[in-house]
């Protein structure tokens, strides 16, 4: 019997097309446990219950809602060895310390700073103005749908991660789409929230799952007026479908699509640590298989022995390291085949490649490079992502031609300069984070791009194709809950109307809200 | 000889593929000036005049942006009597009080508010979290095109209006496109703002105009690699059609499309104050001649003897008064069309509809009117825009039935609802605010929409198809500057290298900024 599916609080039989199975990726064989593929017929269920939930929210107070986020969190800790099992078994990734002692107590912790933002209404830009009586906040938008991507099967979980979080923290319901490749993993995390759900006392449809539809019908589910938003991590390809279809019914969709990464190193930078930079670089672009939306995908270079020093070292290193294990066959096909495709512009293979592992889902550590002349005859070609353990070194001959290389970039979610910390490429720094800059999300110096703190000061976003929207964070709270928020003004609305967070009084006596252009913890006077 | 496009900071023939001439909406006469249709040539120089202004504002202080804005608000106050001369033969709007008295000065008092959100940066949300060494803002987005509509001809116009002070202010350039019902309003501003880019040293590409293209031009500009994002303010299917092409680019577009703008009227409301009323809903639904985004075209009463003594007496005051003249010939056929497919859908004319007046565009003032069965029975076909002196009342039979209704309505810019002052109407409010309040960007007690007041709680946005984003304004600074932004991450930047406002020291002294969870205006210590 396939799994059942999570609808309208109850665990049912799916109104299946079809069944798939996971793969693990460490043998390569196919796990055990089936699971429903949802005809339209769930998903109009799941968005009746979803509207019905979100109604049903609109009632709660803030506290009842961090009640539930707080409780499941408590419940994700409690379910550190089943959860982290179910995610090696389905993903590859260590148990520990990746799944059990980083990205779990990443994930219970982010519900948790979502519980305290949605508790004190601080993402909610409370603006009040006496002067004309008018008074304004993000409220919640309707039901969330959440597709999650392959790579975090906790902290960016359709039912567990951030988006998640994020999406009930603004007070709406989420439908979950689980990932493919690892479907049972987030079984065990609906059940957690449907636990928290009733424990709490909140409407149970809060949160709902489903693990594979048709692209048709995944395109209809997050055009449905029922909708209020998606949040969506993967492929460009399947996420470009899905926003063309939300975008023609006027939907708003968030979307994570695909990053290299740009990592520049300037000459004073290596001059003075390359050993450190080699280490750096080689723990950033392998760590969890290369398999991070942020992993350094693109090195550039400028011409001269120490950039060649380095491209050799790191070489060896790659070469010298076993590869990790991939998350799933798809994602080692991909990879396979995007190395092939940079090579089949030009690059030169300079370490890995070859062929996917027997056994076992992984590809040889790759470095691939290419001079920044075929980089930029061919600038689309070469920004080809490769997810996974690979990277494109480019070498420019000068600074002005390094320049127009990252001018050809298209936006990405992170950018990187390493320069000298004494000052000796100051000019060319500035030169290229001028380029830089515009074109990323969040622009690092002398970091690898791979930690993503849950900061407020976090933008994990960038200008597209890195996602859909510039403006908007799917990491960093309060920022990243207004994506799933409407503006709503309150124009000479009567005192006793009013939502409490635009009330005279400060809802916690801690709430910042903006009273006639000052942030103030202060109620109105 | 056409009038001259301003490109690349010179007023210049245009590639043109025709020309085209506005008429005076009030004698129904064609003006003499000749506007020309430009070809893709001219917007391609545009944008790449765009895009270097772009780079050399990124180098500007945000103190010589405002004084831009700043010297252009003044050369718009001087220049009050030609503006409103123009405006007035372009589009029938009062030369006083309306357009030299009211829009005038709102327009000018708009840039200036945009120039001091600039100033202070109080727009770009600066975050500080000095324990993970992170700090973000909102950034320049890249050049804004910017469609302005035909009712505001300064206080929306492409190169004058709220679109362009958000831009400009945020950091980018403007490229205007007139609006084909006032090209010489619009010259006349593009003028003013040119000589106030030369007096005050910006580029002067900062703001370029073009007057018309061909649809398919339209949608190349708004998705070209070059443009940051759109501002639209128009009717729905031009701007739809412009959506899709921004949408399949990855590109922004914040529209204004349409609205109703529903206003409930409660029992003890009409009780309390018909006659008022009666009052109230004439001034707001005739002033401009109806034709304001925010105009009260939908009326939701409950039936009884009161309601049915407020339709007679509007429709009684509808009749007397001579109705006033449409912006343009297109407008006129457009109201007297969409009474007409009211009509066909069931409506009662209680009074208006008819012919064009000739010899000026003016229908008469138009009650329509439809039972909430009717209404439910065809929603999309009763929420038919009527752009114009032209509103429909619905009468339901019961508080469930009026819900209803609201229910089945679209995303509006507003919503209004007028309630006994003493109380009896409390809990009809409760259950129809519930479900109007998701439904509209702005909910209004007791009170008409018709006023947009300049405010940081003014919502001027609202659920699609009202606009494209429902957690945007196009009204309230600073947060309508957010929309031409992106938000970018500065991790472990060394402090010499950060933009001013994330800098320890604080830029201005008063800038708000969210320092470690809390906004002050301190600096870092």
């Amino acid at each position: 019997m396939p799994a059942k599916v999570l609808i309208a609080g109850t665990w049912r039989d799916a109104d299946s097309t079809g069944t798939f199975q996971a793969t693990n990726p460490n043998t390569a064989e196919t796990l055990p446990a089936e699971f429903p593929i949802s005809s339209w017929a769930d998903c109009d269920a799941a968005l009746a219950a979803a509207a019905e939930a979100a109604v049903a929210m609109r009632r709660l107070s803030a506290d009842q809602i961090a009640a539930f986020l707080e409780c499941y969190a408590d419940k994700i800790d409690a379910a550190k060895d089943s959860l982290s099992e179910a995610a090696f078994a389905e993903t590859g990734l260590a148990k520990s310390p990746r799944l059990a002692d980083v990205e779990l107590p990443r994930t219970s912790n982010q519900l948790r700073s979502a519980a305290a933002s949605c508790r004190s209404g601080d993402w909610a830009h409370a603006t009040i103005d006496t002067a004309t009586g008018i008074r304004s906040c993000y409220e919640p938008l309707g039901p969330v749908c959440v597709f999650g991507p392959n790579n975090f099967p906790f902290a960016f979980g359709s039912v567990s991660g951030g988006d998640f979080a994020a999406a009930i923290a603004a007070g709406n319901p989420v439908i979950g789409k689980a990932n493919s490749s690892h479907p049972e993993t987030t079984r065990l995390f609906a059940e957690l929230a449907l636990a928290a759900a009733e424990e709490t006392g909140v409407p149970t449809s809060i949160v709902q799952l489903i693990y594979r539809t048709s692209h048709a019908d995944g395109e209809r589910l997050v055009a449905d007026p029922r909708v209020g938003a998606t949040g969506y991590t993967g492929s460009r390809n399947a996420g470009l479908k899905l926003k063309a279809a939300a975008d023609a019914a006027g939907k708003q969709i968030y979307l994570e699509l695909s990053s290299v990464n740009p990592v520049v190193i300037l000459p004073g930078a290596l001059a003075a640590r390359k050993d450190e930079l080699v280490d750096e670089f080689i723990t950033s672009a392998l760590m969890g298989t290369g398999q991070f939306c942020t992993n350094p995908g693109l090195v550039l270079l400028l011409a001269d022995d120490a950039s060649e020093a380095f491209i050799s070292q790191v070489k060896e290193r790659f070469g010298g390291t076993a590869a990790g294990t991939l998350l799933s066959p798809a994602v080692a096909t991909s990879l396979k085949s995007s190395v092939e495709t940079l090579c089949g512009f030009g690059a030169e293979l300079l370490v890995g490649g070859g062929e996917i592992e027997s056994g076992r889902c992984a590809l040889a550590n790759t470095l691939l490079r290419a001079s920044a002349e075929q980089f930029l005859a061919n600038p689309e070609g070469f920004q080809t992502e490769a997810f996974g353990n690979a990277s494109l070194v480019v070498v420019a001959d000068n600074l002005d031609q390094l320049c127009q290389v990252i001018a050809s970039l298209e936006g990405n979610l992170t950018g990187c300069v390493y320069s000298d910390p004494n000052g000796s490429d100051d000019d060319s720094y500035d030169a290229v984070a001028f380029e830089l800059t515009p074109k990323v999300g969040r622009i690092l110096n002398d970091k690898m791009p791979t930690g993503v703190a849950v900061s407020a000061a976090m933008n994990h976003g960038g200008p597209y194709p890195s996602t859909g929207h510039p403006g908007f964070t799917a990491v960093g709270i309060p920022a990243s809950l207004i994506r799933f928020a409407k503006l709503t003004s309150y124009d000479n609305v009567r005192p006793g109307r009013l939502p409490a967070l635009l009330a005279d009084k400060n809802p916690t006596g801690s709430t910042p809200r903006r009273i006639d252009g000052s942030w103030t913890t202060d109620d109105v006077s």
